[in-house]
């Protein structure tokens, strides 16, 4: 270091909402900030289930760590792959995309690395039911959900077709609310006029939930709502039904009334998180507890026990009972940059983390969300609203929320297509194979599909 | 089929300018269309370069094909890479995604299958410099440019970090032209902000060509303009020059000075096209010649010698030394179409193929391209805004035309940011193992990046 006296440094693991929330609370601050990231941009998960669904491209809800912070001359941007966290020697331990060590020395380390999928010890499944967390895997989803119809449309065997247009979603929170609801409007609503020898509004669609009921955090009002405004969207919702098994072509779930299987080409998982795999390794150093989603449990003031210079913040943590959501990660973030520039100050006693609940949200489909905000609970076109305009709020820098104002617009106008509607043909082949379909046998089910066009 | 009286059956092979075309020209005619394309959009090529360069998103650009033609109820579009063209049994064999094999027969067949990159039979460079033909292709480029800059940024050692900072784009046609324009401004106007450790206007961009100047088949006055301009923008070009030999780091060429080797990290080809495989597929069957670069000779009706039936078009063919650009694709579809209509009412007596030049256009790079059309030759800002508005007019659907047009304004207004910055995780990581990179040997230089934030 150059400077005469060095400066605090802080290392932030995790460019997400929380790594971003406490870089820049750290802006006026005294510090030398360092933000690691495997990847090089900022995702706004809430939206990411539109990129699977062709709506969005992933460029405007993903903008690059590095410039969102390029005015912050305090910080910089890294792209590397955290795998060690080493708190005796109060060192970070990364590797550049082509393996390349890193060593990062910090005096107050932030560890804000987020959850992925879990399948609760069935790993398995991983290949059967993708889940989403990245970019990459909301463009295999899409991949996965427009090649199916592809599929279907080149299948000469009605039941191979039926198998292609089955698509289940396990788990009903959110996400999976979410996916499923643009399941369907891509089957019923923005497709059925591209395919000649398919009808898609044959597709058969599944959502699958553990619990009693879809959206469990949310008012029963709004559940209610949700479960009826699916089903009229030709959405089989089955509560309290948990998958059993899965192979290359089917899946098998348990429910009030029985074992079933049901042959299925696409599934999607949303059911469940696990803790990033630091969380373990913070838990390991410092005796913390950390519950079965592998979540740490932190001090009031999101420190590590005994270690008062290490915070976990958001998803990875098991504060006040949270929601894995936004706000959560986004308050903690602000709330650390505030504690960490108040003990540089020699402040030591700052209250602990209280978290201010804004409410909650989902889109069920076209014109249509529950939201739970500002104290009122709303339904339909003006949750939808409510929805799309705090949505825009959030989205960060101009050029992407008028961007993303366009294109839902333009989703609105030209209900019948979606603008991002790309298939990898890579992926598709990966798909594909990853799905085992074999080609026909014999010549007899290798002409072209059949049906004249009209 | 299930009419009376089959219909007759039109299989075109291909679903860019060329097959697009010929399928359009088909809308009112009694015929039976099948646009079979191993991708499932239809490719605006020429707004390619953007998506490498991470302005556009490649969905504005690239429309699945099947929405293309959705109100085209006598065609179809099927996802499937087409291996053989039988003519004697007049059938098309393709393969799905899955490897599914289809058998298409027809009456009459469209060749459309357009052309790859050629390496003039240096094909293990492919590795070294890839080229720019498909979606995938322009978005592993934007991970390839984007990706350069982490590298810069994370490398200790100032060679390693140089070579990272240097780009050759080999070929000054208009797509190299394009390219290395963009590479200049990412580094001298985009990028230079959002990087603490590097200096991205350090970057060394060069050009290299084999012919004696820029955009050969440009005007004098608009090739000086661009040699010029590009100079002024730190693009080092240099024409009479030809790349001799490459590996995982460098790049070797041979100009009037001799040879030279540059450490560089990042190259891009756009020197040479070869035509599809298919092209010598037909040529055999029907003892049509092929040139240098793989294009089939046809008649001047764009029929094959012998097999009247047999139409090729486009990149693949060599009617009258067109370039192979849109517009002959264009012109030769419509013509195609036309003839087919021609035949099906029984008049044989069609004039050949007659190309209306309507111009070339290039942008060179920030508020400045080339353009001789409508008899006019103009640079900068005008020929700028009519390459625009060119462009503009070609795009496919106005969902996209608005699109485009809104992120070409954020582009101008947020000149210092590109909107579409994303670096897929694996392919960078990709790259770097395909650039051979490795490790630094010892520990002394594998500590964090060097330099202070400031």
């Amino acid at each position: 270091m150059t400077s005469e006296e060095p400066r605090h440094r802080v290392v932030v693991v995790g460019g997400g909402f929380g790594g971003l929330n406490v870089t820049r609370a750290l802006a006026h601050a005294d510090v030398e900030v360092t933000v690691v990231d495997r990847t090089n941009h900022h995702l706004f998960q809430p939206l990411l289930y539109q990129v699977a669904a062709g709506i969005l491209p992933p460029g405007l809800i993903a903008p690059a760590l590095r410039h969102v912070i390029r005015k912050q001359r305090n910080a910089r941007a890294l792209l590397a792959d955290v795998h060690d966290l080493d708190l005796a020697h109060r060192v970070v331990r990364a590797e550049g995309p082509d393996g390349r060590p890193l060593e990062l020395p910090y005096d107050t380390l932030v560890v804000a690395a987020g959850a992925t999928h879990s399948y609760f010890g069935r790993d398995e499944w991983a290949r059967f039911a993708p889940g989403m967390k990245t970019v990459e895997d909301a463009r295999r989803l899409r991949d996965r959900i427009l090649s199916a119809f592809e599929m279907a449309e080149l299948a000469g065997d009605p039941s191979e077709r039926a198998e292609w247009l089955t698509f289940v979603v396990v788990g009903a929170g959110p996400t999976g609310v979410e996916l499923v609801g643009q399941v369907a409007e891509l089957a019923h609503q923005v497709l059925p006029m591209d395919y000649r020898s398919v009808d898609t509004t044959e597709a058969r669609i599944l959502l699958l939930e553990g619990t009693e009921t879809v959206l469990p955090p949310f008012a029963p009002k709004l559940r209610r709502y949700t479960h009826e405004r699916l089903t009229r969207m030709h959405v089989e919702v089955r509560v309290e039904t948990l998958a059993t098994g899965m192979d290359d072509e089917s899946i098998t779930f348990k429910g009030p009334e029985g074992e079933e299987t049901v042959r299925a080409r696409t599934r999607i998982w949303a059911a469940g998180v696990r803790a990033s795999p630091l969380a373990r390794m913070l838990a390991e150093q410092t005796g913390a507890a950390t519950d079965r989603a592998g979540r740490i449990a932190v001090n009031p003031d999101c420190t590590l026990p005994g270690r008062l210079e290490v915070f976990a913040i958001g998803d990875m943590v098991s504060l006040n009972k949270l929601p894995g959501v936004a706000q959560p990660a986004i308050q903690e973030g602000k709330y650390v940059g505030k504690v960490i520039k108040a003990r540089l100050a020699g402040d030591e006693r700052i209250p602990p983390f209280k978290y201010l609940d804004k409410g909650s949200m989902a889109t069920i489909g076209y014109r249509s969300a529950v939201a739970d905000a500002f104290g009122v609970k709303v339904t339909g076109w003006i949750g939808y609203a409510m929805w799309g305009f705090i949505h825009m709020l959030y989205l960060i820098g101009w050029g992407n929320r008028l961007g993303t104002l366009y294109t839902w617009a333009r989703a609105l106008v030209f209900s019948k297509n979606r603008g991002h509607r790309i298939i990898t043909f890579e992926q598709a082949h990966d798909q594909t194979t990853m799905h085992g379909a074999e080609p026909p046998p014999g010549p007899s089910s290798s002409s072209a599909p059949p049906g004249p066009v009209e």
